[in-house]
């Protein structure tokens, strides 16, 4: 039988440590909700399985997903509102949306930037128009679909991808250091190597501890406040993959950590915490840089297009993934031929001719031809009027020799991060299948199903991890406030 | 808080009632079960929440899905095997299905159909050109996408939907009928108006009963062999829709009744269940009869087709829903011209000639016109290059007015059942997230993800259901034999 996730107060003999709050992993949402909780007044033990914090915002490029006018957007001489942010989030992160969740942090983000600075986080103020991957650091970027179709014509376009140092692509570990140091400055007790295993529950339902192991000894640890969960998602379990999302046990970019292994999703749903939305994930497939790969076409198996090619690489992955089988190939020709700078991408076929280059390919006769001359024909006149793809990205594809790239699934890796996780209210606690917060439980970041419940934009993972750490953070410790004062003398 | 779904058998004062094998739901799950468990020497009491017995099944076209060579299909004239039939199920019911339900399924489904003939379900040999709906008794049927590409090229196709009466689509209410009276003719205790609110369990986890309503009164029913959930799925429950398949909630044709409302499927998971791909729906867009309407194209908003239209109604709705964002065109011409008859299908746009029609839709323009002009050249000679429509239904569509049917999914309505569910053996022990069996407990049909997992053909759910129903009943009979024979004398 596997091992309880869940263990009744009376089995537990004795407390081998207590704090007001514990806190369940030391990634981006278990640092920032042990500075807040620390901030509020509570005393903080925080429990690590790894050697060191970190989690995997540590191995990211530490993106975050940040906007409504912050002061590096206004250096770069966007305009943006949370209303804006509020109306692409909606329309990018479904089917669906937890609409409680964005609409805090649309409107919280202008807060959580200058709170992000005052921790010591640094935000370049310089546009970079390469998205994410340019080898100096980006500063802000377009981190999603935000200036391309759809989502172009639903909100005002600004760029909200923050990166949060000079580092570049190493803006993540950076990002980590500053804030594990700032926590532990703070005076959260972090114990490094120790494995949460259970939560621990009253006869009430109240959740009052955690049980623990570290160098093979098990102890309990009792929270006064509240238990927070931040241990990662499920993109290290093969078998909670193949349960819930199939389709990503193909793709090899984990992005992610060991301890990304559904720990914590498992023992919140033990303990009568819902999840949410198990098959999704944010499914990357970077065909560029160099951008002007965008200029190149994506075609399916049928020789069809089915993507504007200057869409988010996690909008390519998933249409490609999910709607193509991963099965599909990018067509280019001499003008812009190049490999994509994060893919090994084998070249599938060459030819002088389009019909030469179909031949080549396991396509439909014929279809390719169909595809790119109806293609060309509309590019040569700045137009893309199956997809609306910007002008900017429009030519023919006409320059011999014309080449595919096979970026199918089995051949080229697929970044992939799972989005499913433990349902949560806007103070961070975590939500029975009625609806209603289960006392003294918490949870943000990964182990939720956050903002990006059903979609994904680069820096949202980190963004929603912060952002909601900081509030299951503050909401534990003044649980544990509350019970401290209502304590007879 | 919610109402615990687990009770400690500590907590209960007194049995109000016993018996070897305490069944939730009577529907095909529950009523096979009773029947083979009574058959094996058990008593048995069955609960039901509605009034009578019979669940979504009596409310179907009771189609069963058998194959391997059953004596209706070589009446008919087909050749099949299990190996056959083994290979379109691991195809249609992927990705990833669960391939050791699929292979017994496959290797029991002769013996299955000689099963259910010796309990009165008749079976008519005449196979039926025309899928599931027409008004006469449709008898042997291609249900799935057996006779279609692409599965026709992995397993040599063959028609396993069976009717099981001769009562055409009352068929379900009929084979209800017979496999309710049988399982009370054989001894099981049914108790009608009474639902089934809890598990108990054992301190050390094993299921020994369960708590239950009737008339305002809870009582508590031990189980001494064990306890067998077939509650049927949660089609009917729009919270765990939201949090699972959002996508579903536009759906209006909901296979199923009120009674699918997920619970079942909560009390397995809060005994230590593991539940699977919550997401897995059927999605059905029945664009025929009449049959002539496969020679139309089904199209996107760009104007692309996107399937081969002479696919099972549950491949062309799944692709509509999912890949295309339920919105899609069925393309005629006057030589076909029909409505289909399942679907009140509004006529969007009527043309002399290919670019009025396409003026008259919400299309980009040109992009149907490539799309026929390619399609047409092709059917002209027999051929669909991008999709193999079988020849028979491939002719160009030439003869005006041409015409566009309305499919999108806020206009017509899109069949949908839930697939998701426990993860059960193929003893019909439900599994925990170890993939070890949960001593005392059961479970089949649509609270389980069955032989169905990722994808369905019709019949498959009553299939599945009565097919591990019947080894949940034995396997729950046998237990309680082995747990009597075992107490001392």
């Amino acid at each position: 039988m596997s091992q309880p996730l869940v263990r009744n107060a009376r089995e537990i003999a004795r407390w081998d440590a207590q704090a007001d709050v514990v806190i369940a992993g030391f990634g981006a949402a278990g640092a920032t909700a042990a500075i807040e909780a620390r901030a509020a007044g509570a005393d903080v033990i925080v429990v690590e399985r790894a050697g060191a914090g970190g989690g995997s915002a540590a191995n990211s490029g530490g993106v975050i997903y940040l906007g409504g006018g912050t002061p590096t957007q206004k250096a770069c001489g966007f305009e943006d509102t949370p209303e804006e942010m509020f109306k692409y989030l909606m329309a990018a992160c479904g089917p669906s949306p937890d609409e409680g969740l964005v609409s805090a942090y649309c409107d919280g983000s202008l807060e959580h930037y200058a709170w992000l600075v005052d921790r010591g986080i640094r935000f370049r103020p310089r546009f970079a128009a390469a998205e994410l991957g340019a080898d100096e650091c980006p500063g802000l970027v377009y981190s999603g679909t935000e200036n391309a179709w759809p989502f172009n014509e639903i909100a005002r376009p600004a760029p909200r991808g923050h990166y949060s140092a000079d580092q570049g692509l190493a803006s993540g570990g950076v990002l980590m250091q500053t804030l594990t140091q700032a926590a532990m400055k703070a005076g959260a007790a972090v114990h490094a190597n120790t494995r949460c295993l259970a939560l621990v529950v009253e006869s009430d339902g109240r959740i009052c501890g955690v049980v623990v192991r570290a160098a093979g000894e098990q102890s309990a640890v009792r929270a006064r406040g509240g238990v927070i969960l931040t241990t990662g998602g499920f993109i290290s379990n093969r078998e909670m993959l193949a349960r819930h999302a199939p389709w990503l046990l193909p793709c090899t970019n984990v992005v992610g950590i060991e301890g990304d292994d559904g720990g914590g999703l498992m023992m919140g749903q033990a303990a009568g915490g819902v999840l949410c939305r198990m098959d999704a994930a944010d499914i990357s497939l970077p065909i560029y840089p160099p951008l002007q790969l965008r200029k190149g076409i994506l075609i399916n198996r049928h020789g069809q297009r089915f993507i504007n090619e200057d869409a988010y690489m996690g909008r390519l992955g998933e249409f490609a993934l999910l709607h193509q089988q991963g099965r599909v190939f990018l067509v280019v020709d001499d003008a812009i031929f190049a490999r994509p700078e994060y893919l090994e991408a084998d070249i599938a076929a060459v030819g002088e001719t389009i019909a030469e280059l179909e031949a080549d390919l396991p396509l439909p006769s014929g279809a390719l031809q169909a595809t790119l001359s109806f293609y060309n024909e509309h590019a040569a006149k700045g137009r893309d009027p199956l997809f609306r793809k910007k002008a900017e990205y429009l030519a023919p594809l006409a320059q011999p020799p014309l080449a595919a790239l096979d970026l199918s699934v089995d051949v080229v890796p697929y970044g992939v991060l799972t989005l499913g996780g433990l349902q949560i209210d806007t103070a961070g606690a975590v939500l029975d299948r009625d609806g209603d917060p289960i006392p003294g439980l918490y949870a943000a970041g990964r182990t939720t199903s956050g903002v990006c419940k059903g979609g994904y934009s680069s820096g949202l993972s980190i963004g929603d991890s912060t952002f909601f750490g900081r509030r299951a953070g503050r909401s534990a410790a003044a649980r544990a406030i509350r019970e401290r004062e209502a304590r007879p003398g």
